[in-house]
C-alpha cells in the first residue's frame, strides 16, 4: 500500500501557488511531481521510462508478455492558481490500485502501466492534452511550434528539454491495437455527484471541442465623447458575441442536446485600454464542447453566422484566429459493464453521466482503444483553488480499479 | 506671428510613440511640450510662471492692472497612443492669436493668459481635468495620493515634482470672480463639424460626468465543463451591464436626451484568465456622460437598477468602486453671441453643438467664470492616432479668437 493522503499532500506543496496550486506544464511544478511520482512507483517496483513527448510511463511487467498492456493514465499539470485534484489524482490513484493488488498478492498476466501523461490543461500552449496527442501521434500541424504561455519556449523544445523526442512525434508511439484499455480516474467538474450523493460515476462520454484561443475584435479606437452612431466598439461586439453564445447554449440545453460555452479570456487590450478611450481592438477565447460530432459541426456552423451577423451590424472586423479541435469520445461499452459490476461487487450504485470536461481519454477513445473513465465526487468544481475532494472518496474510485485490474490483467 | 505648423510638428515629434502619440502627464512628454510652449511664449516677450498645481501661465500683460485678466487655456497631455491635437491644438491657438494680436499693433488692456493644464486626460490618475480643478481648488478629497497610472507616483508627489506646491491647493489659486473669462479651443470628438462641412463650430455645453474607473465583478472561477446552472461568469455578467447600459444610452438618445456611455476598460484578469477557466473575476471603467446635472442624477439611478439586476441574476458581486464626478458645463451666452459676431465678420457661419467631451472649461464655468469653447473640425475622433485636424481649420478658430480678444482685452 502506498500513504495516498501523504501523496496528494506532498503534490500540494510542490505546486503551491497561493491561492491555490499551479504546476506549469514543461516547468517546475510539473516535472517535480512526476519526479515524486517516479520516485513512488520505483518503491514500488515499476520500471519508470519516459517516452518521446516527454510522458513518464510506470510499468507493472505482466507474466505474459505477448498480452496488450492495460494503461491506467491521468495528467499532473494544472491551471494557473487551481486546485490540487485536477489529473495528479488520476495518477495517484493508478499507483496505488497497484498497490493494493501487490498487497492482495496479485501477479498480473497483462501488464499494468501507470501514465502520467504531459500537459493536458490547455492554459499552457492553447492547446490540450499534449501527452496523449503526442503518444497517439495526434498533435495537430504546427503543434511543436506553439510558444509556451510564460516564456515563449516552443513545444518541441519543451518536450526535448524534459527527456522527449519531437522529431518522433509525427507518428504513434506505439500501435493503439496492441493496447488493451486505457482507463481514467479524474475528479468531476460540475457538482453532480454532490447533488447525487455519490462518490463515484461511471463516465459515459467526454465532450468534445472546438476551440478558437485567440479571437480579435477589431473597430476604431475613440473618444468618449463619439456619439454612438460613429462608434465601432470592439468590445461591445464582443459582449454581444459572448451573450449570444450563452442564448444558444440555454437553447439548446432546452431542447436536450447537452453542450458547452465557455469564453475564459474576454479583454480589452492592457496596452491600449482606458476609462476614457471607446476600445477599437478586444480579445477573446472559445471552448465550444458537445458530446455527438455532428452536433459540434452544426454548433461551429451557428458560431459563424453569429460572428458574422455581430460584425455586420457593428462594423467591426472578427478574426477567429487559429482553430483547434478534439472528438467526443464516447467510453467502451464492455469496460462499461465491467466497472458495473466491480461497483455492485462494492455495493456501490455509481449513476452514469456524461463528462462536463474533455480529457486524455479522448484521444484513446478516438485511436480506437477501448476506454473507460470513472468520475470521483468534488465539491467546488475544478481549475480553481477551492476544489474538494475527500480521499475516501478517491479511495472507492481505487477499490473499483483495483477490482477491474484484477478482472482485466489476470487470468 | 508664430509657425504654427512647425509648433505642431515640433509636438508629434516629442510625444512620437507608434501608432500614435503619447504624452504622459507629469512624465516627460508633457513637460517637453510645456518647455516648447513657454519657449515660444518667451518668444512673443509673454510672462511665463508655474502655479501651485504645476500648470504653465504665459501673460502678455494687460495696459490696466485692474481690469480682470482674459484666459485662453487648454491641455499638453495626451491618452496613451492618441493623436497630436486633442488639447495641444487649444494651447498653440491661444499663442498664434496673441501673436496676431501683436503683429496688428493691439495693446491689450485687460492682460491674457494662455494656460497649459496639466492633465486633462484621466487615463493617468483615474481622474481628468487636473490642472483645472488645482486652480479653481475643485480637486476632490484624496486626489493628491491618487497613482500615477506609470509607476505609481502620487499625484502630490507628481505636482512637486514639476514645480507645483501641492500643499496649497485645498482652495481656488485665484479668485473666479476677478478672472473675466476662460475661453478655450479643441478639436471636435466626433466628426460633426466633417458632417456639416464647417470649420469651427460654437460650443453650447459640455457634458458632466459620472466615472467609476475601477469596477470589480467577483463570481467564481471554475471548469469549462460546469453546467450552466453552477455557474457564476463574472465576465457574462460584464457582458450583460455593458449592453444594458448601451440598450438604456440608445433608448434615452431616441427620447432626444442626449449622453453617453463609455466602457474603456473592460477584462478579465490577465494575471488568471484562461481559455478553459469559468472567468470569476472581471474589471470594467465606466464613463457616463450628460448634459443637465438632473438627467446625470436620474441616469446614475439607472445605473445601480441595472447592477443590481444583474449581480442577482447571475450571483455574483458587483462592486461599482471609487466614483468621481464633473458638473456639467454650460457655455456663457454673452461670450456665444460675441463669438457669433466675429463669425458674421469673417463670414462664417459656424453651427452650435453640444461638446461631446467634458473639458477644462467645465471647472472654470462650474466656478462661476465667464466661459466659452469653439470646436474644430477633425475626421477622425480624438483619443487614438487618427486623429485629422487640418492646420487651416485651426487658423479659423484663431482668427475668430483674435477677433473676439481684440474686442474683449481691448477698451
Amino acid at each position: 500500500m502506498i500513504p495516498v493522503q501523504t501523496l496528494l499532500d506532498r503534490l500540494a506543496a510542490i505546486g503551491a501557488d497561493p491561492p491555490g496550486i499551479t504546476r506549469e506544464a514543461f516547468g517546475a511544478g510539473e516535472n517535480a511531481a512526476m519526479a515524486l511520482m517516479a520516485e513512488t512507483a520505483r518503491g514500488l517496483g515499476l520500471d519508470c521510462t519516459v517516452d518521446a513527448g516527454a510522458s513518464l510511463s510506470m510499468r507493472w511487467a505482466g507474466t505474459d508478455p505477448s498480452a496488450a498492456p492495460i494503461l491506467i493514465g491521468s495528467h499532473l499539470d494544472s491551471v494557473v492558481h487551481g486546485g490540487n485534484f485536477d489529473g495528479a489524482a488520476g495518477v495517484v490513484a493508478g499507483l496505488a490500485a497497484i498497490a493494493a493488488l501487490q498487497a492482495e498478492g496479485f501477479r498480473p498476466r497483462a501488464s499494468i502501466e501507470v501514465l502520467a501523461l504531459r500537459c493536458e490543461e490547455a492554459v499552457w500552449f492553447g492547446l490540450g492534452l499534449i501527452g496523449s496527442r503526442s503518444l497517439l501521434g495526434r498533435l495537430p500541424e504546427g503543434a511543436l511550434d506553439l510558444p509556451h504561455a510564460r516564456g515563449g519556449q516552443r513545444l518541441g523544445e519543451c518536450i526535448a528539454a524534459c527527456g522527449g523526442d519531437p522529431r518522433a512525434l509525427g507518428r504513434p508511439l506505439r500501435d493503439p491495437r496492441r493496447i488493451g484499455a486505457y482507463v481514467e480516474l479524474h475528479i468531476e467538474q460540475a457538482p453532480q455527484l454532490v447533488e447525487a450523493g455519490q462518490p463515484v460515476a461511471l463516465c459515459l462520454a467526454n465532450p468534445g471541442n472546438v476551440r478558437h484561443p485567440h479571437i480579435r475584435i477589431t473597430g476604431e479606437d475613440a473618444h468618449t465623447g463619439l456619439p454612438h452612431r460613429f462608434r465601432h466598439d470592439a468590445a461591445l461586439a464582443g459582449a454581444e458575441l459572448a451573450l449570444a453564445l450563452e442564448r444558444l447554449w440555454l437553447d439548446e440545453e432546452a431542447a436536450r442536446r447537452p453542450m458547452a460555452v465557455t469564453i475564459g479570456r474576454f479583454h480589452t487590450l492592457a496596452e491600449r485600454h482606458a476609462m476614457t478611450v471607446v476600445p477599437g481592438a478586444f480579445e477573446m477565447s472559445l471552448d465550444l464542447r458537445a458530446y455527438e460530432a455532428a452536433h459540434l459541426a452544426a454548433l461551429e456552423a451557428k458560431l459563424h453566422g453569429l460572428v458574422g451577423a455581430v460584425a455586420a451590424r457593428r462594423g467591426v472586423a472578427i478574426d477567429l484566429g487559429p482553430r483547434s479541435a478534439a472528438a467526443p469520445g464516447v467510453m467502451d461499452a464492455t469496460i462499461l459493464g465491467e466497472l458495473a459490476a466491480a461497483a455492485r461487487q462494492r455495493a456501490l450504485a455509481p449513476p452514469r453521466l456524461n463528462s462536463p470536461g474533455s480529457h486524455d481519454a479522448n484521444n484513446f477513445a478516438a485511436a480506437g482503444v477501448p476506454t473507460g473513465m470513472l468520475l470521483i465526487r468534488n465539491r467546488n468544481g475544478s481549475h480553481n483553488p477551492d476544489e474538494a475532494m475527500e480521499t475516501d472518496d478517491l479511495m472507492a474510485a481505487v477499490g473499483l480499479l483495483t477490482l477491474w485490474l484484477a478482472g482485466r490483467a489476470g487470468h
